[in-house]
């Protein structure tokens, strides 16, 4: 599958969740051999700790981020593991655009402890955008071959129609065609539209929001030559399997888009960031503070972020090649 | 299972959508014998013009509602179709009322058609709850032990916010925990409640409604003895299939619940009035006119209905001696 040299970079997440748990025990379970070559970067006592803890083995290259007083504390907030999280995600981002890394795969991290350290931002996706220097990405959350974009993240309910826009919603559509052309190799990129709306507005019954904007900003993408729906009722959707005809679903808000792909992707699914020079991933889970450190984390999503960087990583190659 | 005669009431729905053949597709894949006795409500005309059409049996009594000009026009609204489909609902009201029939399964009705035949309602719900003159009533989603009920039901995602509201959530929150002891026979209902905003609100950082509304409304639920769970993330909750640990989900407006719903349900699914006097179910979907007349309609949903009605006739019957 892969044939040149390719070197994954793995940052650690927050060690008092889940993150390195699961990356231990995906990367035991993968068992990835050269030429793939698998780097963990993270503070390298903890994550032997959690490999004795686990008894899982450390079969691959540590990048040390040293620390002065690392101490493991299960499901507890700290601004030593928040700097610990954001030094290994520096690290990894810094690789990628050096080609030290062909992709990063980022453990979970606590927005809480990234807080205690500092950091003010919302999670990876933001800080990744500004520190390449890139405005325009899309989250988009794959499995196998469901893939959700979404137009609005992480906004109250109350925010979301008034940031569903023309320029929004084409910005979307242009990032997401690119990537499935460019990422994931598909030649003429279907793109399903949700309606913001119950029943997509109902003809304008329920919400003028298809009709004032969402149509005719479809309209202007085909104009420009890309391939979209109209905006379907985002129930009916899901319950016919209509997904199944098209490369990806663009839904306008987080839970419209993320319910369905979490009810259909179970336990496994992958968060991927569409519109980025490099080639990030991650699980699509957070730190499960609750459960961490009693070894019932489940790696599934951890291994598909993993095997989708490492086709991605092929894919791009391809496409550039 | 039905030891004493129980006579169910089952609308035509529009005789230009798929009402009537998943209708005679499903009485006659169920094959109901005494003590069931049904009968459907219709025009008499259009619904033997139907069962020639797709080659299935009538073995059923039929109440007919005349009609001086009934016209099937497949896919097509008009005012007759409207008026027929009423009439039908409005006499299955009055025999559920009069105690004439045990409960009613109604086929989907067209929005257009009754609107061209004068009447001016959203749908069946709200049409029966002021023929009953019952104000607090719960639409509720059925399919085996998920069961879904909304806080709000057809409105614009920008007008969901304001309608969250403590009266709201405990009028729901009652309706829903009597129908679980009434109607399914559940004595300690559990009902899991899901946030509004993504992630619940994330502790207030994506919107302050799960803090200053959803949380102190569920406080006062349990003070009345109510058990409700804290709002849960929505994504999450049906990701983790955490409603299997619930007998009802309360969501907060259409598409969160009916995503999910319909995602796990599938072709499946019943759409049950929660809080009326009578019992009355019907398929999740509507009249489908894109693919009326062509044989194709799954009758699954339909006779999930059917099924659903008369065990909650046995249920309630049970629970009232």
């Amino acid at each position: 599958m892969i044939e040149a040299k390719t070197t994954l970079a793995l940052t650690m997440g927050d060690p008092n969740g889940i993150g390195l748990e699961v990356l231990l025990k995906a990367l035991s379970e993968l068992n990835l051999k050269p030429p793939i070559e698998v780097v963990v970067i993270g503070n390298a006592e903890m994550v032997k700790a959690h490999a004795v803890h686990f008894s899982l083995p450390v079969s691959f290259k540590i990048h040390d981020i040293p620390s002065e007083n690392p101490v493991l504390d299960w499901g507890m907030t700290n601004a030593v593991a928040g700097t610990l999280s954001m030094k290994a995600v520096e690290t990894a981002i810094d690789w990628c655009i050096a080609g030290k890394a062909d992709a990063m795969v980022t453990a979970p991290i606590s927005k809480e402890a990234i807080g205690l350290a500092g950091y003010a931002i919302p999670g990876h996706t933001e800080f990744i955008a500004a520190r390449i220097g890139v405005k325009d990405l899309t989250m988009m959350l794959v499995c196998d071959d469901l893939r959700v974009g979404l137009v609005t993240t992480h906004l109250p309910v109350s925010k979301v129609t008034e940031n569903i826009h023309e320029e929004a919603l084409l910005d979307k559509i242009r990032i997401i065609h690119h990537s499935l052309m460019n990422d994931f190799g598909i030649l003429s990129p279907k793109i399903a539209v949700l309606g913001l709306n119950p029943h997509a507005g109902d003809g304008g019954m329920i919400g003028l929001e298809e009709i004032d904007i969402i149509r005719p900003a479809l309209a202007i993408a085909r104009e420009k030559g890309f391939f979209v729906s109209e905006p379907y009722p985002s129930d009916g959707f899901f319950a016919t399997r209509r997904w199944k005809q098209y490369d990806a679903v663009l839904a306008m808000y987080h839970d419209q888009g993320l319910i369905p792909f979490k009810t259909i992707a179970f336990e496994r699914g992958v968060n991927f960031t569409a519109g980025l020079p490099i080639i990030r991933t991650s699980p699509d889970h957070g730190t499960a503070f609750g459960i961490a450190g009693k070894g019932i984390a489940n790696p599934e999503s951890m291994k598909d972020a993993i095997l989708l960087a490492l086709d991605l990583v092929r894919k791009r190659k391809k496409y550039n090649s």
